[in-house]
């Protein structure tokens, strides 16, 4: 009760003063805008006022490498909830409770028995079930629970990396670099000698080994990890259930999504990773998590680990300012654009719906990015904000008498205002991408130009050992192809180059200026969709093989129309190499200067490296007047069940959710079972499936999505609405438990089934 | 500090579990579901668990009568905050604080000072802004101070009623009243008796009487006021900071709006009511209000005082049903219907939009109203609780062998059942008010028909004292008439008249069959707009003068439709009759058993006489993960600045809002002025610009608006949902300080001018 108390106290605090004390110096240690338990710290935590580090000291802000825990403020996390040694949970060379912690293809997972079963997001096995899907065994519509081990479902495409070690080879890869070496020739070798490493280091079987590079190449670790590729399917709720809300809910609280699955990683009888094989045994992971049952409250500390993919916190004002004002209004307009010419294609071509259905989802999701990164980048007031702690590091450089140079700055922005052919390449790479059959006629093109060079010399990437990779990614496009729809959004992106100024365009690409003009181009376009064979995979297949002279002389007009591109689209591959070893030149001085300043509470910026964020539960005010509430309930999410999706429940999680009984699943504060809840945890894309675990490192839920205010936490966190959306342990458990009457893996997650 | 940790506890247990302790019968008192302090009542308060009552004993509800005060808890009152011995309040016969309120039409306001200033919502006094609004100076956009008393304007068609006492009179108007009258003679003769009581006690000169029927008769109240007509703008916001947000944030929170006015009464030298005068004083009220610079809290006990017009407390659970699955349909469908025909009419003749505006906006509330009620009604589960309230009663009844038969409830539901014709009486209630030309020729020829009666027989309202009134009415209607648009509304009438069901219908409307039917009608329809006369002012006056027998022979085409329809509209008028009767002679027994019940937590319905709520400032959850905070905040006005109305600030405001130093009119909490709050108060309609006292009864807001979640609350209060919206007296006297300089008024309101 007494904690009660005490957490509604400072919960109230952070309702009522959050946004009250400032970014400012205050004049006391800014206890009031902590609505994470600071407090209760002791006063020798509050290190000397710098404004700019309040927000690090005080909330959930930081993405802090494993390797890196040693340095952390220990006393400080103790006082905020932390029960474990940091030790205990990642030591290098020994490893510890983090190994339980996987990455698995754009997300985390994490180990909950000693048998290799493991939790992840829904939306993070969705590939899967889709594909296991049949008419008469709809995995997606129904859910899947594996009644026993070997009803478990060889889940298609699914790999599983359990992290092993890391290691700093900076050093390494710099060794041969010539001294003075051109911004193109340093790009290119940086990916020769990281190629160099990697195939190395995955010499040794099941080894999967990669490169991170810390913010442009401050640091360069080499990531080594045990690749399991016989993943199996063992429980997923319907998808009525696991993405409850959909895309209407999706980016917003309060949601109501039991968005997660369990999957069991399998390997051969002697333990080592092996094919799918039916004599294969469940992994033994070196760790797994114990699974908590009470979960999180208000006010509690708690830890997110996962592997986040990519932040731009150091990203200079000048660049912050070129996001705001130049590429999220840029991708906003051309998405927009581009969904309203697939919606007017699925209205006149009803069979286009089921094709581009994915296109749709993900322009429609990058739209609401772009408008969160506008509207955030904004409201929290980035720009400012980031001049001002140039401005104070380039004080502290001076006073300092730090060795780097005080125009480093000033020179890398001025590198960055000098890159040519921005608007081009904006375009091009977005249709590269996004045309179908421009897409794959280029990827033929592009493997002929490659395959007349040595392998050595080819782009990473293009290399004989990559021929599988690409022929698969040529095919995959086939089930989002429909031709007409295709057509106009080429014919939209051919408009948009249209636009540019004269000195952003191509001498060949020239605007249509009469009617007739138009027409031609309409025809044209007309030709190329009716006769191309590069969508037609048997034609396909020969072209794969054809040189580039062959592609020369070929008739089809899509690939006499990519090689009228190529030129182009081999420049700006170019520029884009010759971008990445001058921002390594440039970045690196700058960013030493600021790890320098920061100290022990410098953290990289995210690059799909394992992290963890420390945080606590707590609330956020999306506008004035309003509050948040940190968690959301089952009572709730059947208050929006409706008869149609994504709002329709189940007869069955109905009947479940209605009984009188839900002890002990339910809150004892809230008196109903928790669905999700919000903390401050710095999270971003990767972090999808990350296990949140509470002071003693037991799981105490699932992360699955941030909210909408939170989109531009990618270039600043705030402390007042980077919140990041959990599903409760309870409502995992509750789901299996009273839902699927999954007793087995309750007991083996070694929890105790319950007394209805 | 203390005090704020307290409150803060207050809070969040409110936040956390108002909505978990059940309407059931809990345990042990419900302490947690307050948000008012009931755990800081002495246990003796909490009467032996009655289900059905504890919402009245732990929030906000109640609209208590001020003659009833002597009968509350004054010990429980004072635990949740109250300071004043109750009696300081209202004393029957010798008046108190409350004198300090008064009525205007619609509203309610309070005397702020000993010389006669008041104040009450902006939108009260919008009639007055309007008509002093000239081209050369747009006191709507621009707002008014009055830099002296000068300088102060007449406020055209404003009145004033300081209520001087009130007197059962129940005993009085049964007197005379024949036993075992008819339903309608009972109904014809109350509103007689009513009229003489009301003349009698009218002769004071200055006087306004009126009859206050409580719960449809149960006990009748004469209420004395006095009434000044010499009322003068003192001060008046520009409408963009008194409704901002407009028809957007209308019954929305968060809520950002700056809506009061100020107002003074004259009298004449005399110091007693006279007409508009260059010679009148100022008016010494009998009590004024005490302006507080300090404002509400979280958690404060709060008084609101005003005159609330209408709620359905006691309808029974049939009743409740109607006006879900009957009333509020049907009202939400024709208004739907209603607003496309004036919107399809405004883009025909874009002359039509101003004079449409009002019924537009009428229409659009209403319609909001409409949905509020059924979303409200379903999400209170109003009808089941009545159901088991009536259940209780009956088992109360049995139990105590109560005099009232066990069957009175059947007998009035019986009764409501056999009400004719309800379908067809709703549309002509609604066509007769809302078609302008066939209201103006309906009030012509029900104007013949009545002066064909003696005097005293005639309907009240319609006898000789109500002459000019009528003829005011008349040409008020001018103004928002457009004939194309009530040509359109009628044919929309028309069309629902043919939806009736035969025996819903008149015999001699016959809905069209053909095409040529159709076309007929629409030339029949054309011609009476084409040559009715009735909306000629000149004309008009003479068929004012004009006899039943005169009107029977006009050629006016309006005037033979509505002969057509009178008869109907007749029977329509003592169909209301009868039911009236019929239910002052059902329900009453059913009443006395609810009073009896609920002993001295009973309260009648609002029914426009004087009430008080007793309330605490405090949020509420519009859905499951969300609070709605109670207070809003200048930063939170600036941030919903846009270009546009309704949400496009002054710069003038725009630059005194940005100024740094805010106090003292600051809150010290929220760091910024407060500009709206939110209470559990019980208000209602008519309790617009009614004062917000404090535990001393210092004025601390004004009362103007509900939120969405609490329009179904006229038919049940619901703690968790029954929220009002005030004005912050900080944010009124910011205005008056740092937008309008209005120093001499702050000063005559006790209020020090603060140093900028």
């Amino acid at each position: 009760m007494k904690r009660t108390i005490l957490f509604t106290v400072l919960f109230l605090f952070s309702v009522l003063s959050t946004h009250s004390c400032k970014e400012r110096c205050p004049k006391q240690p800014c206890a009031r805008v902590d609505s994470t338990g600071l407090n209760l710290v002791p006063p020798e935590f509050v290190e000397p006022c710098r404004p700019e580090l309040l927000s690090v000291q005080q909330s959930g802000e930081g993405m802090w490498p494993w390797q890196d825990l040693a340095r952390l403020d220990e006393v400080a996390l103790k006082a905020r909830g932390l029960e474990l040694p940091l030790a205990e949970l990642w030591t290098p060379g020994s490893g510890g409770l983090a190994q339980a912690v996987i990455g698995l293809r754009g997300c985390t997972g994490a180990f909950v028995s000693d048998q290799g079963l493991l939790i992840t997001n829904h939306h993070c096995a969705l590939g899967a079930i889709q594909k296991l899907s049949r008419p008469d065994q709809n995995l997606l519509e129904n859910g899947f629970v594996a009644r026993s081990r070997s009803a478990e479902l060889p889940a298609p495409g699914v790999a599983i990396w359990v992290f092993n070690s890391q290691r700093d080879v900076t050093e390494e890869i710099f060794r041969e670099l010539p001294a003075g070496a051109a911004d193109l020739d340093t790009a290119l070798y940086l990916r020769k000698r990281e190629k160099e490493i990697v195939s190395e280091c995955e010499k040794t079987p099941s080894v999967r080994c990669s490169i991170s590079r810390e913010n442009d190449g401050l640091r360069f670790h080499l990531m080594v990890s045990t690749e399991i590729t016989d993943v199996r399917l063992v429980f997923a709720p319907p998808e009525s259930i696991g993405s409850f809300g959909g895309e209407i809910d999706n980016w917003r609280w309060p949601r109501h999504s039991l968005d997660f699955a369990l999957l069991r990683a399998w390997v051969g009888p002697d333990g080592k990773p092996a094919p799918h094989d039916p004599n294969n045994i469940p992994f033994t992971p070196p760790r797994h998590l114990t699974v908590s049952t009470t979960g999180p409250a208000v006010g509690d500390f708690i830890m997110v680990a996962g592997t986040p993919y990519r932040t731009s916190r150091y990203r200079t004002a000048r660049e912050v300012r070129e996001a705001h004002e130049w590429f999220y209004p840029h991708r906003e307009t051309l998405f927009s654009r581009w969904i309203s010419v697939l919606e007017r294609a699925n209205e006149q071509f009803p069979e286009a719906r089921i094709p581009n259905a994915t296109a749709l989802r993900r322009l429609s999701n990058g739209l609401i990015n772009a408008r969160g990164m506008i509207e955030g980048i904004q409201k929290n007031r980035v720009i400012a904000r980031r001049l001002s702690e140039e401005e104070t590091l380039r004080t502290w450089i001076r006073s300092t008498h730090h060795p780097v140079p005080e125009t480093a700055l000033e020179e890398l922005n001025a590198f960055l205002d000098s890159i040519p052919y921005k608007e081009l390449d904006f375009l091009l790479a977005q249709m590269q991408n996004g045309v179908s059959a421009f897409s794959a006629a280029y990827l033929l093109v592009k493997w002929a130009h490659e395959r007349g060079l040595p392998d050595p010399q080819r782009t990473p990437g293009w290399q004989e050992r990559d021929r599988a990779g690409l022929l698969s990614r040529l095919n995959a496009g086939d089930l989002s192809y429909h031709a007409a729809s295709d057509r106009m959004v080429l014919s939209m992106f051919l408009d948009e180059l249209d636009r540019l100024a004269p000195d952003q365009r191509p001498a060949f690409h020239v605007p249509p200026v009469t009617d007739e003009d138009r027409k031609k181009r309409e025809d044209q376009l007309d030709l190329m969709f009716r006769t191309t064979t590069v969508m037609n995979a048997a034609a396909r297949e020969a072209l794969f093989s054809a040189t580039s002279e062959m592609l020369a002389q070929s008739t089809d007009p899509m690939i006499q129309f990519v090689l009228a591109w190529f030129p182009q689209l081999q420049d700006l591959e170019k520029r884009q190499l010759v971008t990445e070893g001058a921002l390594l030149r440039l970045r690196r001085p700058w960013m030493q200067a600021t790890v320098a300043f920061r100290g022990r509470l410098f953290y990289p910026d995210a690059n799909a490296s394992p992290r963890v964020s420390f945080a606590t539960v707590t609330g956020y005010s999306p506008e004035d007047g309003t509050w948040n509430v940190p968690f959301s309930t089952l009572r709730g999410m059947l208050a929006k069940h409706r008869s149609r999706p994504p709002f329709s429940l189940p007869s069955a999680f109905l009947e479940a959710a209605q009984q009188e009984n839900q002890v002990p699943w339910m809150d004892p504060l809230l008196e109903d079972v928790p669905i999700n809840f919000l903390s401050n945890a710095d999270t971003t894309g990767g972090n999808s499936g990350s296990p949140v675990l509470d002071g003693k490192g037991r799981l105490i839920g699932i992360n699955f999505d941030r909210v909408y205010e939170n989109i531009a936490g990618d270039f600043g966190y705030n402390p007042l609405r980077s919140r990041n959306i959990m599903v409760d342990i309870r409502a995992i458990l509750w789901t299996l438990d009273r839902f699927a009457q999954a007793f087995d893996l309750l007991t083996e997650m070694g929890v105790r089934r319950t007394e209805k």
